[in-house]
């Protein structure tokens, strides 16, 4: 497949900060209709909390590999209307469409890394009426809907250096021989806590099937006097209401309750910090 | 039309108790949209309460009589990872896909029951690296996506007796000569209140189109003393902040406040009981 | 192109104040799907406060200037089971689908005005079951996916006189030399305050880009002492956690803070009403 060609009319993959109650993702999916009338928006999730980059990137990242060429369509922009570029990304098979604020890199990065970069801050295909306030709708959405009916990036903005674009760093664990110092990354809607360390890492450390282990809170209080935990592989492998830590769906290390709600009963949630021992 | 065929690609119609916030809807759209990308996803709801089974098999059933041919899709899944069986379902023109936990139950009921009924925990329809931790991604989409695509489940699961399958009762309610005891089914966005009293049995028992009723709580405080309703057609067949008990539009008998929210006024929630006599 | 004549399949855009818990917006879905199973819906909203007209009616109207011609299928009706009647307007390219209740009326001004008008409570194209509680789903959606198909609305409903509908007033907003008196009408998910003065009257006004302004609360406790605010083009044009008037995405004054909730810090929401004077 040659760069920049996509075969089919291409989906937009479509991730926002912008929530349910008002008509924000309604109003670039009506844009987006109205340049590719055949395209199909399939939406990611809406429901990003306001202005946190971090958790639309890894959202963002955990859909890619799943995905069939596509464009992704991302908005977590705190910093609309200041001198922050709109990017467009060639990565892998993929288009991605959004803020040069950290938001698109973790999913670059999974999709093998930028090809190529465009500031489309002051695209052609912007809207007439471009306000400094709605870039999704006015910027984002049209440029998108271009890329999906197949256009080439280079007519929809000026190429940049990928080595120029924002990145976005995550916390990284620390690993020692009897210590494993984690960080949380994401709470879930069942209260399953996402952990900074990915199954590569985890045959590297202490953790072993099976085992049992013991975490403490860095520095939350929930779980300060140590709590013991199986490492297992399904919540199915403990007892209910008993915690576990397991390799979660995106292949990062999890805390969880079978059936309970582990950020509520630990008080835990993002960058809160946990140590790891052996039982 | 011959079973288990349909004759165009079947729409997906998508129930879960994902919620909003994270990406899991998403990613299974996203996993469906690779495997048949000209198979169109409705969103039933995703909302449902995390787990309840119950709340997610009253929400397919009432949207089944509305659907063309359909594959639905259904994820309430407090049980992934144990040993409960992943199954596809043959039910009258439908295709019905999710955790064999009750959640598909009524669905199947209502589209004239089981036709045929299929494992497909280890569906060669799965994703290649399929988590124990989120078959909705890595087993229901794929199967579901296939099954839209016209392909016969035999290929995709091992058939299974019918009767194996997990079933989902309704607490019944009690009808007498001057008394119904009721149980509260769901309480909507707007705190409707539906009761386990469908349309086919209100004609049975003392209730009469216009006349007066006494409801009491059986287990909650809200109504303890008593409530005089009105048994009516519509909530403006009543003064505005009046309550009335009406047949809803799933069939079942339902409390409401004409512009009000019975549920808050009263207090009562699903699995409340309630006592009508004649006022 | 022919009045009432749509070149495509014509898109449903969907607005409701149904939620995200229930059902309701996936059964009104699955009527379309079955009637009119190539028309896209593109959801709008869901989200409008339950009953809530004058959000919707703002919602719809922000969104129809971006539409390609389309059926606008609104419902935000607490006068279900009423008198009040169910409509199909033409307006300009688009057909505009729900109660009279003035939820119509903004999109149909933004439109050009209201051509046509028709009374479609006894449609032709209900479902058989007409329930009086549920008429999103058997009389809104089926006409909404009739007129998608390109169905004639004057088959559909029985014309009307377009001065009997129900229009919606705005508050309208006191400007005086030294002094604008202007009422709250949105807060969005950012906690910004959409105000009842569009771009059109702002030249008239005192205002001009860069100058300072006092605002003062006309109800609210929250800014009573009187806060000093910048009116800007954007929010990166003030400094993080200060306030700014400026032109919304919608043409309409707004106030904000710069990455801060302003209705939170002012305490203010819809209806309040603020005093703006020269600094």
């Amino acid at each position: 497949m040659a760069e920049d060609s996509i075969d089919r009319p291409a989906p937009i993959l479509f991730l926002t900060d912008f929530g349910h109650e008002d008509e924000f993702t309604g109003i670039c999916r009506t844009v987006i209709d109205r340049i590719a009338p055949q395209t199909k928006v399939v939406d990611l999730t809406h429901g990003i909390e306001p202005g946190d980059i971090r958790r639309g990137a890894l959202a963002l990242a955990a859909a890619i590999p799943y995905s069939a060429p596509a464009v992704f369509l991302a908005v977590v922009d705190p910093g609309v209307g200041t001198d922050r570029r709109a990017i467009a990304i060639r990565a892998g098979l993929h288009h991605l469409v959004g803020p040069d604020n950290g938001l698109l890199w973790l999913a670059a990065e999974a999709a093998g890394g930028v090809d190529r970069a465009f500031d489309i801050s002051e695209s052609p295909a912007r809207l007439e009426q471009t306000r400094r306030t709605f870039h999704g709708r006015d910027i984002f959405s049209p440029v998108a809907a271009r890329l999906a009916l197949g256009e080439d990036p280079a007519g929809l903005g000026v190429e940049i250096e990928a080595g120029d674009l924002k990145r976005l760093e995550l916390p990284v664990a620390r690993v020692e021989e009897r210590l494993i110092e984690v960080t949380v990354l994401v709470r879930d809607r069942y209260g399953n806590l996402a952990l900074n360390l990915g199954s590569d890492l985890i045959g590297r450390t202490f953790l072993r099937p099976g085992t049992k282990l013991r975490i403490e809170a860095g520095t939350s209080d929930g779980v300060n006097d140590g709590v013991e935990v199986c490492f297992a592989e399904a919540f199915g492998d403990v007892a209910e209401g008993e915690p576990l830590l397991y390799v979660d769906s995106s292949d990062s290390l999890s805390l969880a309750i079978n059936r309970g709600d582990a950020a509520a009963a630990f008080d835990l949630g993002p960058d809160d910090q946990l140590l790891l021992r052996p039982a």
